[in-house]
């Protein structure tokens, strides 16, 4: 028989211990963090009807990206690409008998069929926070979410920013002031999302294929010249100062909660997605060598417009895990998780003490501790060399002279079986 | 436009946030009490090639119940049915390198082509765990670690029970004893594993048809009247007691570490799987009208015979969600999840104490309160209904006479936001 191949399904991961635990961090953080902002957490399944998908996603997805499939019982169902669509789905079941605003994240598993390559896979998780139904307060709450999240990894505002902009300014200079018609404004909206990745030369070329005329071109030049939310309000005072207002008044608010040094406006930043109508940013990684984005979100006026329900807006975020480890990688924000944590390693010397090890050892337990059992009769020497392959606290020896030994005190006493507290105390190094 | 299904996918479920904190609650009680038994996390991909299943699974679950289908790359891939041909590719990778035993668990969801029914659907969560290259001493752990998973939910001996039987013993008495050649014998193991659903008058008529004669019918039936591990340890005495000499150990050691309440002998168990070799078992409901499996695993002689690898052994246990949430509910320990906890809801009666309704939540927030604010001017009444609505356990109004009320011992105080220790201590209830 030709043997298997071991390796995953291309652009998926195993994970082993190590990488779990890292991964348990990363979304211990993201819960917590979330739970501290009074987020409800949620999940949806991991296939939905394609239909869902065809209301609701970008063509890109949909055609060249998304895993789908016939099932047995001929429906056409996908593995999820993104968790928007699910959402939507779920509150339009519930959303005329709960009280507004709602607060949700999850962190699900999504497949995209991409070309693996850094910070791109084609499994990959994905924190999502949505506000639904909280008007203008969102963007700021939405904000302040993924700053402390990633502040909650030890992250600064040396190491990323968080771009905006806002679709109700872009759309004002985009049709009401350059005058652009509503195709070439779709053009110019795809070419602006591509600026930072594009030569700027080749960028003012394509600009002129979309304006009809020089004074378009320099008026749509103006608005990426933008630097600041100063520089917008000036712009914007004698032409309409109602469009760059909720801009104005976000940037506003994050100052006075101490968040300016992390946030900036960038007139780059428009997300293509269709259903984004308000405010809208991108957080980047500062690093040098890094310098992609990390999460990205806005303000959406209706969600369940593929349900024929009521208008019901919202503001949220994704965040991916993978472009968020290149981060912590790039920052040295990654602390070791190869060694597994063992409170008590619990081992016997002699064949007669194994039933006193494995009651210890549940007795152990039974008090919260991490307890590994070494099986079989140990000699004292390979014990200690199997609990330095952990990161142990304590070791049990158990036969003619039991004793336990504190791994980081490097204290050994005689073992009490009668008195566990007293073992409980010894191994957490508190006498 | 016609509107779209609001519907999960059949068979699949919405986790919404109620449901959600139930999920959280089960899959942190597993992996905390893994922990304790050092059983490190793991995971692998949603997708295998699915030569990988051809290679280990049963033909059931490849020819009736895979989700499978072929990808742009034209590679044969499925959706994972069970993570036991995962973990065995895992482990075959890097089982050379690393010290045994190796402990690892997982609470991976599987899809399964179901008819969706009570304590089955086609979307759910099992919890897996194993110990690999323990030798005998695998199977006492894996039992305890599964009877502490039970018991940290609060179930107890008269709720649940574990099924306990040898394919060791069993393959003495089928073929040693009883002389049953290899095509009879897979035959009497499938009939074996249907016992309990069928009516003894057909069991009985079905062993005929796979017997040779009244003799071997009748010693098969001395075999499935054996009751407890003393009948087995008698029958055997005079046969061949090595082959019952493992699971008599197994009961005896059980017994010293107190687990005898929980275990008893039944003959039923084969668990139809080909991989088992050593002890195998199921964990019963008790309760009368939910009387199922919860769990089952068992010791297997060869994880990674698919691999062309050195043998490896192991024990372990799968237990889904799905009847685990039945075995809770038939015995009433499911707590209500049905509220969010909230710490403090935040709320201010004037617009000019919104900037400082903002600031003060991010200062609870940073000392790990879960802090929800309400936004926009909110009258004292309006708050309290809102804060009725969550599990929680204290009010900040922000306005003219700015003060605090803690819901749980009723009593208010005045406000003063240049003490937030003494407002945090007050919060819980420890001033």
């Amino acid at each position: 028989m030709a043997s298997l191949n071991k390796a995953p399904y291309k652009g998926t991961r195993d994970f082993f211990p190590a990488d779990m635990r890292f991964r348990n961090f990363v979304f211990e953080k993201m819960a917590a963090v979330s739970e501290t902002f009074c987020y409800e957490p949620y999940d949806g399944p991991l296939l939905e009807e394609i239909e869902l998908y065809y209301a609701k996603s970008g063509e890109e997805l949909i055609n060249d990206q998304i895993y789908s499939f016939v099932d047995r019982g001929d429906r056409k169902v996908a593995i999820r690409p993104e968790m928007t669509p699910t959402v939507a789905r779920m509150v339009a079941q519930i959303h005329r008998e709960v009280a507004k605003p709602l607060r949700w994240y999850a962190i699900p598993n999504l497949m995209r069929y991409e070309k693996p390559q850094k910070g791109r896979l084609r499994e990959f998780w994905q924190y999502n926070a949505d506000v639904f139904g909280a008007g203008e307060y969102g963007d700021v709450e939405i904000i302040q979410l993924a700053v402390q999240i990633l502040r909650s990894f030890g992250a600064n505002a040396s190491q990323f920013a968080i771009h905006i902009n806002d679709r109700r300014l872009v759309d004002f200079i985009f049709t009401g002031l350059i005058g652009l018609d509503a195709e070439a404004n779709k053009k110019l909206y795809k070419l602006v999302d591509r600026k930072n990745k594009m030569d700027p030369a080749k960028f003012a070329a394509e600009v002129r294929t979309i304006t009809k005329d020089e004074s378009q071109a320099n008026a749509f030049e103006a608005y990426v010249a933008l630097a600041t939310i100063a520089d917008v309000e000036r712009f914007m005072e004698t032409k309409n100062s109602e469009a760059a207002a909720p801009l104005v008044k976000l940037f506003k608010t994050l100052g006075e909660l101490g968040l300016s040094e992390y946030v900036l406006f960038d007139p780059s930043i428009v997300r293509g997605l269709d259903y984004y109508t308000g405010v809208v940013f991108e957080i980047f990684d500062k690093h040098p060598e890094n310098n992609r984005a990390i999460a990205g979100g806005g303000a959406y006026a209706n969600l369940l417009q593929i349900f024929n329900e009521q208008p019901l807006g919202g503001v949220g975020f994704g965040m991916g895990e993978v472009p968020l480890k290149e981060f912590l990688k790039a920052h040295n924000l990654i602390q070791d998780f190869s060694k597994a944590q063992v409170d008590v390693m619990v081992t016997y010397s002699l064949a007669s003490s194994e039933g006193d090890a494995f009651i210890l050892a549940d007795r152990l337990r039974a008090q919260n501790l991490k307890v590994e059992m070494i099986f079989g009769e140990t000699k004292a020497k390979k014990a200690f060399t199997q609990a330095e392959r952990k990161n142990t606290t304590a070791v049990v020896l158990l036969g003619e002279e039991s004793q336990v030994k504190n791994l980081s005190t490097r204290e050994s006493r005689p073992l009490d079986l009668g008195n566990i507290n007293a073992l409980v105390e010894f191994v957490k190094g508190k006498n």
